[in-house]
Order: C-alpha cells, then sequence, then structure tokens
C-alpha cells in the first residue's frame, strides 16, 4: 500500500492493535511515541518484552506469576499460615487481597472462573492444583474470594462441591457495605447483603 | 516492594507507562496480556521495538517517516509534481492528504506547529528544509495545510512572511462544510467560513 507508514513502523503498530484496549488510532499512536524514544530504552523495552517468556512463570505451589523457576514470595515466606488458603481468580485480585494488609494465609490463583458463555467450563482453571493442596497440606479454610457477580458464584458453589470429601472449612469474604460508604448512595443488593449478614455490636450472635 | 508483580513484570509496565495515554490500570492490562502471548510473538514484537531506531528514520527530501537511508515513497516518486509543496505538521497529516487521493505534489512535514505555550518557538520545525526546497527547487506554490487552531494560524502567517521574498505563491486549503455535512449541525465558526469563501456555482467569479 502507498498511503502507509514505513514497514517497519506498520508492523509494528499491527503488534501493538493485537493488545487489549488498542484500537488502529491507540497504535498508531503508540508506535509514533516508540519511535521518538532514545535508541537506549528502546532496546531496554525491547529486550523486556522479548524475554518475559523465560523471565516470568507461573507459580507451582500458587499459580500465581512469579520469576521462573522460583516460588512467589507469598508462598515463599515461611512466617504464613499454612492452614488458610484464599482462592481468587488472578493475580491482580492476589495483589488486592495482599494490599489490604490482614490475610496471612496462602493463595491459589484460580486464572478465572467457570463461564459457558465465554467456553470457560473449568478445566482451564487450577482446580487440579487446588484440590492437590488440599488433599496434601495443612489447609482447615478455604477461602473463596472471588468476584460476586453470577460467573464468581457459580464457581464458588461449584468449588464448594468440589471440596465437601475434604475436612476443610469453606466460606466467603463478607458482601455488605464497603468502607466509608454513605448509605445513600449504596445500591439495593448491597445494602439488602449488609442486612442479611448485620452482625451484633454487643457481642451476642 | 512486597504487594507486586514479579520484577520483569513491573519493570515492563513502569516502561509501558511512559507512552501516551497509558496509565497505571492500562499498563497491568497490557503486560499481563504480553505475557500470555507465544513466545515468538513477543521475540517478534521485541525485535521490532528494539530495531525501530535503525529501521525507520526521516526522509532527506519531506522529513516525512521513512526506512532508513532511503526517500519516502512520495518524494521517490518521479510522477509528482515537484511544482507544488504541501506543508503539513506530521506524517499523519501526510498520509491524510494522501488518502484524500487529490493532491500530486510533493510534501514538507514541518513536524508541530509554533506554540509558545508548549515552549515550541519553532526552532525545532523542520523551516531550514522547507526554505532550502523553496530555494532550490522549482517549487510554484506552497499549501500550507497547518490545522485551523490558533497555533496553526500562527505558523501558517509565520512561513508566509518567511516565504515572502520568494516568487511562490502561498496558499492554504478552503475553509468550509465538511463532505456531507448538514448545516443543522454545523458550528458557527464552520458556517461563518463557508459563506465568507463561498463560490459561484454558474461559474462567475
Amino acid at each position: 500500500m502507498n498511503s502507509s507508514y514505513p514497514e517497519p513502523l506498520e508492523e509494528l503498530m499491527s503488534g501493538l492493535r493485537q493488545l487489549p484496549g488498542i484500537g488502529r488510532r491507540a497504535a498508531e499512536r503508540l508506535a509514533l511515541a516508540l519511535w521518538e524514544w532514545d535508541r537506549e530504552e528502546l532496546r531496554h523495552l525491547g529486550t523486556l518484552i522479548a524475554a518475559l517468556p523465560e523471565k516470568v512463570g507461573r507459580c507451582p505451589e500458587c499459580a500465581g506469576l512469579t520469576e521462573s523457576g522460583e516460588l512467589c514470595h507469598v508462598c515463599r515466606d515461611e512466617k504464613r499460615d499454612n492452614t488458610t488458603l484464599c482462592v481468587v481468580e488472578s493475580m491482580s485480585q492476589m495483589l488486592a487481597v495482599e494490599a489490604g494488609g490482614h490475610y496471612r494465609g496462602r493463595y491459589l490463583v484460580l486464572g478465572g472462573k467457570i463461564s459457558p458463555l465465554d467456553g470457560e467450563d473449568g478445566s482451564g482453571l487450577n482446580l487440579e492444583l487446588l484440590l492437590h493442596r488440599v488433599q496434601n497440606g495443612e489447609i482447615k479454610e478455604v477461602i473463596l474470594a472471588l468476584s460476586s457477580d453470577v460467573e464468581g458464584r457459580a464457581t464458588a458453589v461449584y468449588i464448594a462441591e468440589l471440596l465437601q470429601k475434604f475436612p476443610v472449612r469453606i466460606s466467603r469474604p463478607a458482601s455488605g457495605l464497603p468502607a466509608g460508604a454513605n448509605l445513600s448512595y449504596a445500591d439495593g443488593a448491597t445494602i439488602a447483603a449488609a442486612f442479611a449478614g448485620r452482625t451484633a455490636l454487643d457481642g451476642k450472635q
């Protein structure tokens, strides 16, 4: 084609367009911005990208991302509680729980949730690893910290059934009002959940 | 830091965040998407990025982007009209004019516009190249196809003065209603420009 950028730039743009949320215009903007970078910066970024598969892998314990061949920093930490396992959908949710600063147990990254509409029937999830850990560890409680949408709840139910034969407690984080929330602006479903799960202020149950 | 992705991923994210329009969340999404790519695709993209400075350079005639060491496809084309020079701000504007399919002359890519607020006083623009081409070529007309915002108009006025001593006609594309436009939805400035620049239907001026 004649009305186009030089071939290497066009190739770069079509590469960038494979990324989520990057359309034709955004790819053009990114490629042109990259072209203006220093030679050294470009080489650095290019090397980082090319080396991703060698440098970053899945943790054999929790299936989270980690530097290849190593346990992730949570699984490596000997001071964590081995009797609690928190099941999350993705690494970014695991980081969110970590940022909360309260949870001191172990993790398992499921790698998604059961979603028949997207063709995910559970075979792509790390359910075997989950079973393996519940079977062979000292786990006493499994916290299913999955999304509270339809797929997340279906996945939680499925996992709860899967784990029924093991002597573990299965729980999920409380539903309710977010910290600092004003009742006026909360949606009905959240308020209903918060009332249904209300806790006693005076310590009586 | 403990609550973070593995170091190589974090490094990639902070690299991606240098790009325009890419914030923390978008960089995370892009880096995680990249991690799922095939080894071969990643190597290809990484090589493309690292090789940009060697592969893509500025055309010595028009300052547009081209494969390094070559004239761009327009400057290389011997069938184009050497007597007309179209001055545009950027390569992407040059491609837009080319896509119009009407213009058959030469180009000069200015590399921006005069914009004192952004610290661009004209010294970063390819004005010397413009003077050189007007001085040494067979150019009879210079079309200033710059943005119709304040900076674009200021740049056009500045260039027009710069070229005053040369025997060239200086023009700019017509302002008016876009093709297929409905008067009801046109803004006032566009309508005013379209009426001021109205053309005779019967061929009389």
